[in-house]
């Protein structure tokens, strides 16, 4: 910062190096996806913006601020007005943005009516207006979120539906393991998304509050410009606490965020929060995300990415049509939990402002949301338009020939046998068929031991691999009547 | 896996890697804590014979399993029979410990009523033991370490009610800022104790469920072993519905942990849930240990730890009382975030189980469980034995000679300068100050535009900076009444 | 995507969604440092550009490419020729944007030599384009930081020599613990430094390389371009095996990069080793960062950030100079090392190309870069500005009246009294002159067992803290000596 | 602790809390492999004690300690003398176990020889014995992990020179794209092996220092006691410099370990270095169990793991034989690197000595290297017994019907069509196929504009995806010339 000019202010002079754009090139999963503009650089700089006239507003609602004054400042809280770059730039010597935001706000304010400028940011502190602000940021980008996740539950739930009975190998290790039905896989991904959606409600409806605090978390300044300003009685404890907590409840109201019981410029709660809850939707996302990676493989064929003409498309080869949403999306379910790491550590914030801990925070949670929602947007249209191959699944459920139910038939030869025997003869016949290429069943047929327990008839019916899902349909049944309130973990 | 003996089994033979000592010398933060006894191999063993333990009796109470089986189950489900050694070594042929504890628990039960041993693991699988005994080992964790939280948070309750008024430094960006109260700060601890008690009582409370999928999230297994053993009918999927609803109720039941709408062998979220509180929870008290270092720095000498005879002692200097709790404390809360990243991530669970990331969780989640169970028993002993030095806080208070009030001032001064005046003013005259060694009082009583504003009296009585702790107080009153069910973030 | 144009053609229409601006606003430490442009989303089109532009003069140089139409191709590839936005857009359809980069920059030199156009991104594949362009990302950023850290170790060493004798208290778990100098402790700095460049040049030197693998590693498309335009014979294995070797050395020359033994699509060695020396340097930044806070703190007061006018300034309070170059510094040492472990989890990447692993590289690696290279920036002025206060060590060294020699006292002492007892009586000693406030001399003098072992004499100077630095001035020395090529452990 | 005995002497009476053992129940990946025993509790005791007998005698060769003494303290320095439980809970009075093992190790020399007792720990710290303890640890892991790579290194050559021509199709985002060769894929694996050995080799060669630095880095008690021992004479700096040059060195020599320039008490470089090559090699272990996953799914099955009796069982279905060797490994793989992020993030440590970035190293760095050597070990097996199916290959390759082949015929028709026009050609081409189920080459056939172009015989031999995989066998020689000298990146 030099000159007489406050940085970012319109009149401020030009800078040698301009902001690039940031336009989305390394990270395809939020580019141009509704949450990115939401928290973009000029949205944090607008809700800073919204936060200082809030403020404004909040104080002149218990007369500590003459209500013209709020009126001008929140018209002079535009972010158009302000440069941008100037503001990032001069936060080099401040260490955070906001001291610059409220010289080029007072002077904004101060251009059109000077009596009004007195009261910008007044008794305040910068963090109480950055975290206020990117409470507000995470608002409305959990907002846009939620939404997708919800229209990700519902067509996930109709396909659970339509395909209640669809036979598909169950995997497990890389490996057939037993039948299970793609209903069920699809009720288990709607499981996990209501989830996530759930856990970022309860921040989005309880965990985000304003940030309130004055210099060091005692709103010694708001009370004492209150006495100056003649809303508060000098050396009275009794009023300074009801005002502060009036203060509270004004700058809640005045922004549509939570009341917070204690200033939390050192008690990171919100942050820590918010950072769970984004990792756990990246992860139930991405979750998603490889196993239709694992059913679209060309040797599986299962299900298919929804294809426009032109998505999927490979510079070098003509006839790939690749995975690009689950691509996008576990590209971000990869990168959110470590972002989520590094917000979580910064709870060690020392003092009553931590040097470091704090700073490190913004780019991380900028990056979390917009990452995670960036893959809720990708798997809207990933859920929506997901093509299912049932014949697919049958075909591929025989591949093993029906060594898929070896399990049952362990049960139904139990009593006969013993467990371990049953097992063993099994493990034997399951060898020889996968050895050989013949079927189980008539492997199974030549054993002697068998003679007596099970007719060719039995066997055959008991090796049917499509009609061994257990209790695939009655558990899609059960969990489509969850409705978007409750979790797989209730 | 050689030879007939089953691993682990009281009959199996010597191996020659006996098992190490996890003796805790590399962790002081968990050595000897009732926590790490909890989570210890061992305990993690007799979870895993609980919950076969107790899926014996839930199946008996459905008629699927002979009340003699379920008797002779949990009879020989005793961790002490069986060579834990031997079934660690086996788990690398099976990449899990469970199929060698099936086979040990099948001979220890033959041992006395080959009958009963029919019924072991009767239509169960690996995950299902596994993770139920990983909830078991969380749950009997969690309830210690809830446990330790609360009694922090009561120590620090009383701390914030004796140093209500008790005046020191904040500190912001590690200098001297405005002041505060010791009391306030005690009171945002807690707070942020209460905050991680509340997260890990949900999770405790509705996050811990059963296990129950069979092969691969479908439960056959469980129903076609019901069948054969005429507890349920067959081929009537009304019956069989109802027959997996009851399994797992029973289950949860016999187990004390919660139901879960579906299987989640590939659904991990309740493995997340416990990472994200953890993780909380160690960030919480490492929060606390950073303020304590901070203020018993020997510069600063506001707290002290406690200290009986030879604790914090060094190896190479006698008058060392080092900050061994606070230290450990830290230690801990420095490794638990990176591990719930890793836990969090194992949500990216291919198939109906993954070939890994299920592996991955189990030493990832016993470490944090330890981690932050040490870290919350070590705070018991910090909080409760805090030494709070009052004549140093106020001594420090003073060392910058009055610059902690300049907001103050430039509060009075704001209506008779200007905001922007009153800051320049007193900008330059804290340099003065500083640069001079003259208290700020008598450099303010030298500048002529004051004269007419401010007398030397309302000076002096301004620049007393332990008058001047904003709302410290009343926010100590209200943090107060706060009760163990709420959180900072409310 | 649809119609006639490609993306980010110059001809292409507008977008809805502009790009934002990337302004820094959230992230000081990097703003407007030279690192941040060079990274950038248009530095990055640059560099892709750049590696198009470089395959067709190699593939030139081997006689299978028109020297015309590489001419033409690199004519045409300059960035700002390109609508960055719509590329970034249509990223979202094939998971990259080089598809439609590719696209555009054919359109771009179709426009004016419809033939050369035939030789754009001949044979190549996206992540040939992708990788490469990141290479000479990295190289340019590398190339600025290594500047930078060499200008920090300067400063450091200056430093060093000047302090070399300057006593101050050596701290260890917050306290004081014997002397050291400032010298031993800068020169500390200067070693991890010097640790730094040397990771960083190791990368620089020989590990970034050019990518050259072709649709699936290859190079099949390559050679059968090079067959098709005649620069190779059919079917001669040997001819292709060197055709392919002359490829890559001639691609290795024209970008400046190193060559590769193999393709690395899926073989992320040189990623892990950014990763892996970007975090070391953040982290030997972050060091030095952390060391300034605990000697700025008000009550310690050893050394001061350089401190140009506006510098460190406050919202809420004019006195404060906050020590912002190493907050910044440490907000970004706070979360490289989290980005570092998300790039090297991305070595898991599975086939020939990963389906995300990939694609979440991109992201990290420039913020990896940007913070670092904005640390390291920030560190210049940090260590060339640094103000050092001889007078405040020494005083600080005073505060514990000689308890800082106990261990020299207790060597002086052994073989008169025994190790054990002669740690028991200092013990003993410094409690009470702790306790007291007696200086430990006294205390001493008045001892029974140390009358015939040490005159009054003797004591005092054993007690002068300042004169008992042991090996701090000869370990400068020698670690001056050091020269760049070498770190702390050689 | 409290007590005449020291925690740990052989005469320390029980305590309430045995350590439980650490059997590797939840860790099968390095249960009983040779690293986890060199790792363990024991080992990492006689590490330490390692450290004090080398101290003692390399204080001996300089004249400081007597010969007698030096002898005597080897002798005592067994771990198995020593009850490790009791040192590991005494280390929560003093934040580490040094401080009670010097005190054990002190008794238990003065069973035998009170005089040499003095001489245990002289002039030394915790750190110094912790750290060289913890590189002596690190230094005998790395060289079994070592050992261990270099026998997968050359099974994996093996397989890549016997499967140079084997042809298989090459993946990208989970979809066939072009063809490969499995020894291409084979060499690949072994260049990544090859790159992680040469930076554990590089840091085993260079990079694991002893740590000697006294109470706050500066050596005064070595030297002071040096003093006292008639080993060095007082006040001649040009001596102590030369001293402790000899003495840094003759430690060095003593435990085979290298040098420091500074001490690193608080200069994390040597863990920072190792946590970085163990991630490292970590993901290259798991790339290559994500590959081999990948292709030994049951669609897929093209390479199997070795598979001896028992192995890859499942305790429900009695016919899987699952991965279990990639599992583990791949299990392993997701751990360390968020571990190597917990030690990287350490390098922020305070002061002379940090109050919890130092203690928070110990169980990770421990964790990974026994992670990471685990992966390596099973490895080893993995490599030299995996069954690798070329006809499965050769039969996946065709299940595209010659749509792995759209690039090369790309290539062939672009001079006589136009790029463009060309690729247009060929999508349309292979979707029509794909739709169809018509193999490429016959619906190419009844294309009209290619009638002039290519005849039937030419289309058949350019749709053969066996014939063209590009570079694959000369890049496999090459490769397999790279000595283990060299990694993929030069």
């Amino acid at each position: 910062m030099t000159g007489a000019e406050p940085p970012g202010s319109p009149a401020a002079t030009g800078h040698l190096l301009p902001a690039p754009a940031d336009s989305g090139l390394l990270s395809p999963v939020r580019a141009g996806t509704p949450v990115e503009a939401a928290v973009s650089d000029p949205a944090w700089l607008q809700a800073m913006l919204d936060a200082e006239a809030a403020l404004a507003r909040a104080q002149a609602r218990l007369g500590a601020v003459p209500p013209t004054a709020a009126e001008a400042i929140g018209a002079a809280a535009r972010a158009g007005g302000f440069d941008i770059r100037a503001l990032a730039l001069a936060s080099r010597e401040t260490a955070n943005p906001v001291v610059g935001l409220v010289a080029a706000l007072t002077a904004a304010v101060a251009a059109k009516d000077p009596e009004s400028a007195e009261y910008v940011h007044r008794g305040s502190t910068s963090q109480d207006v950055l975290d206020t602000g990117a409470m507000l940021v995470a608002a409305r980008a959990l907002r846009i979120v939620r939404e997708d996740l919800l229209r990700v539950a519902d067509a996930l739930a109709a396909l659970a539906r339509l395909h209640r009975d669809t036979p598909m190998a169950g995997r497990t290790l890389a490996l057939h393991a037993v039948p299970t039905t793609f209903g069920l896989k699809a009720a288990g991904w709607r499981g996990l998304v209501l989830d996530a959606e759930r856990r970022l409600g309860r921040v989005l409806d309880e965990g985000l509050p304003v940030s309130l605090g004055g210099a060091a978390g005692t709103l010694a300044g708001y009370l004492e410009y209150a006495v100056v300003d003649g809303a508060l009685a000098p050396d009275d404890p009794v009023a300074a606490g009801e005002y502060l907590e009036r203060l509270v409840a004004a700058y809640a109201a005045e922004t549509g965020l939570a009341v917070s019981a204690l200033p939390w410029h050192a008690l990171r709660t919100p942050v820590a929060d918010l950072a769970a809850a984004l990792a756990f939707t990246a992860g139930a996302l991405g979750k998603i995300a490889v196993d239709v990676q694992s059913l679209a493989r060309t040797e599986v064929g299962e299900v298919g990415e929804p294809g426009p003409p032109g998505r999927g498309g490979s510079s070098a080869m003509p006839h790939k049509r690749n995975p690009v949403l689950s691509t996008l999306i576990r590209s971000a379910a990869l990168q959110v939990p470590v972002l989520a790491a590094g917000l979580t550590q910064c709870m060690l914030a020392e003092d009553e402002r931590s040097a470091g801990a704090w700073h490190a925070e913004w780019s991380l949670l900028r990056e979390a949301l917009r990452l995670t929602g960036g893959a809720a947007h990708t798997a809207v249209e990933l859920a929506e338009g997901l093509a299912v191959h049932p014949e697919r699944m049958r075909a591929n459920l025989g591949l093993t020939g029906s060594l898929v139910v070896t399990e049952r038939l362990a049960a139904v030869l139990a009593p006969a046998l013993g467990k371990a025997a049953a097992r063993k003869l099994l493990a034997d016949a399951s060898a020889r068929a996968a050895g050989s290429g013949t079927p189980l069943a008539d492997v199974l047929a030549g054993v002697p031991e068998l003679t007596d327990v099970l007719d060719r008839g039995a066997l055959t019916r008991l090796c049917a691999p499509t009609t061994w899902t257990g209790g695939a349909a009655p558990l899609v049944e059960r969990a489509l009547l969850r409705d978007a309130e409750r979790g797989t973990a209730p």
